[in-house]
């Protein structure tokens, strides 16, 4: 699992000493600073710790420092080969896990050992070799120690290239999200790096230090002598004092921005989605940064609202963790997929802006949007879509397809240019995003009507729905509407219900053509597209519809001769056939993958569970990963050539600022080959396993929460339902008392005590509510071992939250 | 200026040998490389140059090569001091412009040399010291070379930390946006660097070549005899082949994937705001990368409508560049700040992408977050601005608006929640974004139409325009309006328009006032905003309004108690005393800054022109320096507290999955610092002298184009009228036949003129068109140097256009 830590102490001042190279004097630089800072802080513990050291015990850096500091100096993995540790560790390497691990408890440790009393500390953690050297397991240094994000110094490189090497340096360790302190370097004589850097540096205000050379080498016995006294002489000249009391106050100073952090916040941050009037300092929680799957939190901050003490929880101390790591269980607003600081994405995020800034899109390409425009057109694999457009995110993808679809319908059944009164088809509880247009495709509920230019244009079907109830996978209808639907009816796994040839579609085809013919021969109503979103409403509540359902839905539009009046019998070209053929009938179909396309239900498309083809599909969220904004709406053939004209204003007038933007599109292309290698290689096999029918050669359906958590869940007596496919797991809460009030609170109780540290973990877990829905949803690279805590959490919680006395 | 120039070509197969640090055996590497190209294309011409080469010249590395290939080769710049060239060229040393010109102008000859028929050529660049050392000019050289952008072959470091120089070094020419195509390396021996390496840089597809060691220095009398033999040894070893076979067919690849790049795009791109039935494979540019204030634009590929062939224009040769530096005169679609390929922007996107990757905002704060919106408050110096909310792009940010807008006005004057008959006021050729609500808020025109879902919601005002005519700034009313504006007006100068306390205001008062009194007593109509663009409206034609018109149409808007019925008085606190106090009269103000905001014309705020403070303003576009999509909405506290309530739906329901984005953010930070650092520092001096009125201690208004340039325009006979304000110049056109059609192919030959090379320059000019008026848009970083050459494009293009046979 990802080494979960985190690197920042009321009292402790722990940073860490990277090296530009090999052999530019980080022990030097260590042993320098460590007497300066005994100098100014007789008081404090100074503790060196070298984590990973190769060569000979005795020469050890540990025992360098101890001798001309006296301070507490200790080496965790110590190699006698003089090599890189990733070659003289070669039998049995410690992981990077472990390394990390012993290298947070040693700062525990340092940190615990501070008396209460006025007292601090200081550790100097020193690295091997340059910043991008091999670490024993083979991984990069940088990325090994990326979770703690200890503040760096950096040693310059004195030789001849090393203002070259020292900028680069910097650079990687920038691209992975560390913070330079200061840079420290020693005398260059006539190369005059040190002046060329301090100016560089000015940039990035980013100080640098110059040590003098080392007394020469001269008479052997005498050497321990020398550098003795050059080691006294030196750390007490006026820079290399104003560089200790610095790193000092740096650390202070990040501890006072974290903690107003929150409250600066609550005065000049209006949030999304939120109901301010209730926003408190203590409601909002600070980011230091995040990496893989884990935010780090500033942990003096709980959630106001938490009444479950449990025995584990432990207050915030002076020599506890101020960072809490806490796993990013809504995905980051269900955009997350590679990881948080993922150094790949980033890397290539630079690439892409290094090489074109943003460039203008119209009348234009570049290779980064002809890549993801290809590469999307191939793994939908849907022989309709033949166009990509570019917008910013879901909701513009959103308008963009409903443009699309409704001028294509327009043209096609002779309705005026411009019609105001066309509406679309879709699902009760659907969500496609915030603006205007976007809103207008769901249906009027309390989150919308008050919104003044909202005005649902539309009719939104009643629908089955899937769910986990005490082990068992039901179909369930709408309270009330067995009649329509049928009884609910209990499948024997998740594959039975989509296998749809061996199910009935009848009562859904009259169901749907009987309301089609109600609204419009009795309604006179008028449609352009049918929108849904395939399987899983996200925003809705993650409602798992009844892929027969949709499935059906889909075909009976695609079947009706409705929509257009039977005056005005539209031109269709023979060769239609159905879903093989580009060519759209009934209305055009739109599928909003924005939330369930991408590896997020655990396949490339969601479309595919249905086995259908939109004429329309939208994708963002996950397309770039999980690292900014991009949006693809992809078009087949026919809806295309709806815009083709001699008149300008007949063509598709959409596009924004940044439409197709390089940084996007080369980001979203590295992260659809990583997913993409992720779903053919092994690591989501384990999952799999869990889920596998034996006796059944074409399992479709898996999730990465496992089988028996799913099922354990289902069987809790406060839980009313589960649902789980592909990276998201969904609880419904009971709703004991009958009032979504109260409801609603105990999926907020839910979710703060996941926030609570607790059952020896040393992390906790964010999550978010929707109604009485807790939801929680991973990325494509956490691991087995990950899933598993967060679940053994969630079962926990479950069962605390539920012997606690209600509605206290 | 920017060195401008492009290092691509048919037959010359150039690249650039950078090494990861000093003394990795570049020069070693490029007489192995030499002679295993002259093995496989024994007829080609071999060239090596070495651009800056420091030590003695005897010694040289040119003479090195030569003595073994037998190849032309040569240095340019040589400096005897063998250390690092910013050192060794103190006296005098060579601009980067200089060094690059030169480099292009060998490489130039180079290709002019090669032979037509069946012959090729290759070059290899041989650079100085570490991939970031400093050039003669002091900047680093991976900078330097960047606008070349030549495919590189890294020289890895085979030494004790040479994994991490290579890699860093790797990182360092990735986040400048060059391609590296290959990694050479000397053997490490038991250090194993190659292996590594090679495990490593297969992730990036990269792959790593291994030389043998150097045969030992012994004899000094026979060292060239086994040099030579070395050389011949190791120039036909099977994988030296391999690697000069693959960096010829990159250069073919790369070729094949520019020439096809256009088609491909034809097939599958959806284009924004583009009418497709005229797009062909070559209407549509292929951009390979851009850098500075130019693109690099594949050159095969000119616009088809072009017919005007001037004597300068010369064809694609074989042995000419395939890549032409464009001038991104439209600055990419508004948004461009900073220059492409900006590496502080690049290293602030990867930092915060290493840092956090995305993390969710919703009840949740971080740094760039925080400190983005404090700067946007800061910046604004607007005292009623309190609260910032994030999303995508200007568009939705207007949508907030919008929202945040109608529901104030809403609660303050007592409508139904959710009304939706509340219109906007605005002005006429308003365009405020694509999405539906946005759309909402323009006037009905032929451009919107057309769109179903598109329903204009308001009044839109006609306006007086400010516009230099024949070298006079005028005010003039709409055609036929004189009596409600008054008779054009002539000013001395621009900032005589701003002076609004000498000019009268009382007829835009009365007119605004009867209008509005019109709609609403007469007409019953309901308003919940006033939303306009300060000064320029972009979109709408780059019409510059009378400010003293928009300045009084806040005033009376704010003054006006027509907006609520007499029978229900409003609450209306008692300190509201106008532009001082944060509560707003009237009709909430929003200002759309998306286009004219930061610094785009000349200041942070276009609402300092007019000396009015909004209630609500939106910034985009720039707000990124011109890299990635973000957008503030910032609001006053009496916006915000209008959503205040115990119920959750009155809340702002919006919020986009990449809500304030940690790259958007921090990327704002720095491109924000580093405007500002512009205004304060001198780079804009050159151009305000130009503006400045000598009597006037008080100039508010100057721009990037020249005064010169701009009156020259204005008395040209094809234009009707100018306008330049900060970076933004923009020609009216004359509509001679008095069909707008007509006119806009004027507009759009002056365009197609503008793309041909001419005139002695390398470069051509890409601008883009709105109707009759076609627009230039400088960077903030742009030099007076561009700017003037640009300028003289365009007024020797738009002789030859006046020349042409008319219509032709």
């Amino acid at each position: 699992m990802t080494p979960v830590t985190s690197g920042l102490w009321h009292k402790l001042i722990a940073f860490q000493v990277y090296g530009a190279n090999t052999g530019v004097g980080k022990t030097v630089a260590c042993t320098v600073l460590g007497k300066a800072f005994r100098t100014h802080y007789p008081d404090w513990q100074i503790n060196y710790l070298k984590p990973v050291s190769t060569g000979p015990a005795s020469d050890a850096d540990d025992k360098y420092v101890k001798r001309y500091t006296g301070h507490r100096a200790e080496c965790i993995f110590q190699f006698s080969d003089p090599v890189s540790p990733h070659i003289a560790a070669h039998i049995e390497p410690p992981s990077d896990q472990q390394v990390l691990g012993r290298v947070s408890e040693e700062l525990f440790k340092h940190a615990k050992s501070i008396k209460p009393k006025g007292e601090y500390g200081i550790t100097m953690v020193e690295t091997a070799g340059g910043v991008l050297s091999p670490a024993p397991s083979g991984s990069l240094q940088a990325d090994l120690y990326r979770p703690l994000r200890l503040p760096v110094i950096l040693i310059g490189d004195h030789r001849l290239g090393g203002i070259a090497a020292t900028i680069s340096a910097f650079e990687s360790l920038t691209v992975r999200g560390y913070d330079v302190e200061a840079v420290m370097i020693f005398e260059s004589g006539n190369l005059g790096n040190t002046g060329y850097l301090m100016k560089f540096f000015k940039t990035h205000k980013l100080p640098i230090f110059e040590l003098p050379a080392l007394p020469p080498a001269g008479d052997v016995s005498k050497i321990q002598e020398s550098m003795a006294s050059y080691y006294k002489h030196v750390s007490q000249q006026r820079d290399i004092s104003r560089l200790a009391q610095l790193l000092v106050n740096r650390h202070f100073i990040r501890l006072k921005d974290l903690e107003r952090m929150a409250s600066k916040a609550n005065s000049v941050i209006w949030h999304p989605f939120t109901q301010h009037k209730d926003r408190t300092d203590s409601s909002i929680l600070a980011f230091d940064s995040a990496y893989g799957d884990f935010f780090q939190t500033y942990s003096s901050q709980l959630p106001a609202g938490y009444d479950f003490i449990s025995e584990e929880s432990t207050p915030t101390q002076n020599n506890t963790s101020l960072l809490q790591p806490a796993f990013d269980g809504s995905a980051s607003w269900w955009t997350q997929g590679l990881g948080h600081g993922n150094p790949e994405l980033s890397l290539a995020a630079a690439y892409a802006a290094g090489r074109y800034g943003h460039v203008m899109f119209a009348g234009a390409i570049h290779q980064p949007a002809l890549s993801i425009a290809n590469k999307m057109l191939q793994g939908l694999e849907n022989p309709r879509l033949q166009k990509v457009f570019f917008s910013d995110n879901g909701s513009t993808g959103i308008e963009v397809a409903i443009k699309m679809a409704l001028k294509a319908s327009s043209i096609r059944y002779g309705w005026e240019p411009g019609s105001k009164d066309i509406g679309i088809l879709g699902l009760k509880g659907s969500y496609h995003g915030d603006t205007i247009g976007a809103m207008d495709c769901s249906e009027p509920s309390t989150y919308n009507e008050k919104v003044e230019w909202y005005h649902g244009r539309g009719y939104w079907f009643d629908f089955p729905q899937v769910k986990m109830r005490k082990g068992v996978w039901v179909v369930e209808p709408p309270p009330g509407m067995e009649t329509e639907f049928g009884q609910p009816r209990s499948f024997k796994n998740l594959d039975e219900i989509f296998d749809f040839e061996a199910r009935d579609s009848l009562k859904y085809e009259s169901y749907i053509e009987g309301v089609l013919n109600w609204l419009i021969k009795s309604g006179g109503r008028k449609f352009g597209a049918l929108v849904i979103e395939p399987v899983l409403l996200g925003a809705g509540g993650m409602l798992f519809v009844d892929p027969l359902f949709q499935r059906t839905l889909v075909n009976v539009v695609r079947k009706s001769n409705l929509f257009y009046s039977p005056s005005k019998q539209p031109f269709i070209p023979l060769d239609e056939t159905g879903d093989a053929s580009s060519m759209w009938t009934g209305l055009p179909v739109v599928f909003d993958e924005v939330f369930t396309g991408l590896y997020r239900l655990g396949r490339f498309s969601s479309a595919s569970f249905l086995k259908v083809h939109p004429d329309i599909s939208v994708h963002a969220k996950l397309l770039t990963g999980g690292l900014l904004p991009l949006c693809t709406t992809l078009a087949s053939q026919s809806i295309f050539d709806a815009f083709l004209s001699d008149d300008k204003t007949d063509a598709l007038l959409h596009g924004h600022s940044y439409t197709a933007h390089a940084i996007g599109c080369h980001v979203a292309n590295v992260s659809l080959n990583k997913m993409e290698k992720l779903e053919m290689g092994k690591s989501w096999q384990n999952y799999q396993k869990s889920w596998q029918i034996p006796v059944s050669s074409s399992t479709v359906t898996w999730s990465m929460w496992s089988k028996e958590t799913v099922t354990a869940l289902s069987h809790n007596e406060q839980v009313d339902a589960v649902i789980a496919l592909g990276s998201v797991l969904a609880i419904s809460l009971h709703d004991e008392s009958g009032s979504a009030g109260y409801t609603s609170d105990v999926a907020n109780h839910l979710r703060d005590a996941l926030l609570y540290e607790s059952h020896g973990h040393k992390w906790i877990v964010h999550s978010r509510v929707l109604g009485n829905v807790l939801y929680l949803m991973a990325s494509m690279t956490t691991d087995c071992e990950t899933i598993s805590a967060v679940e053994n959490s969630l079962l926990a919680k479950l069962k605390d939250v539920g012997n606690s006395p209600k509605g206290s």
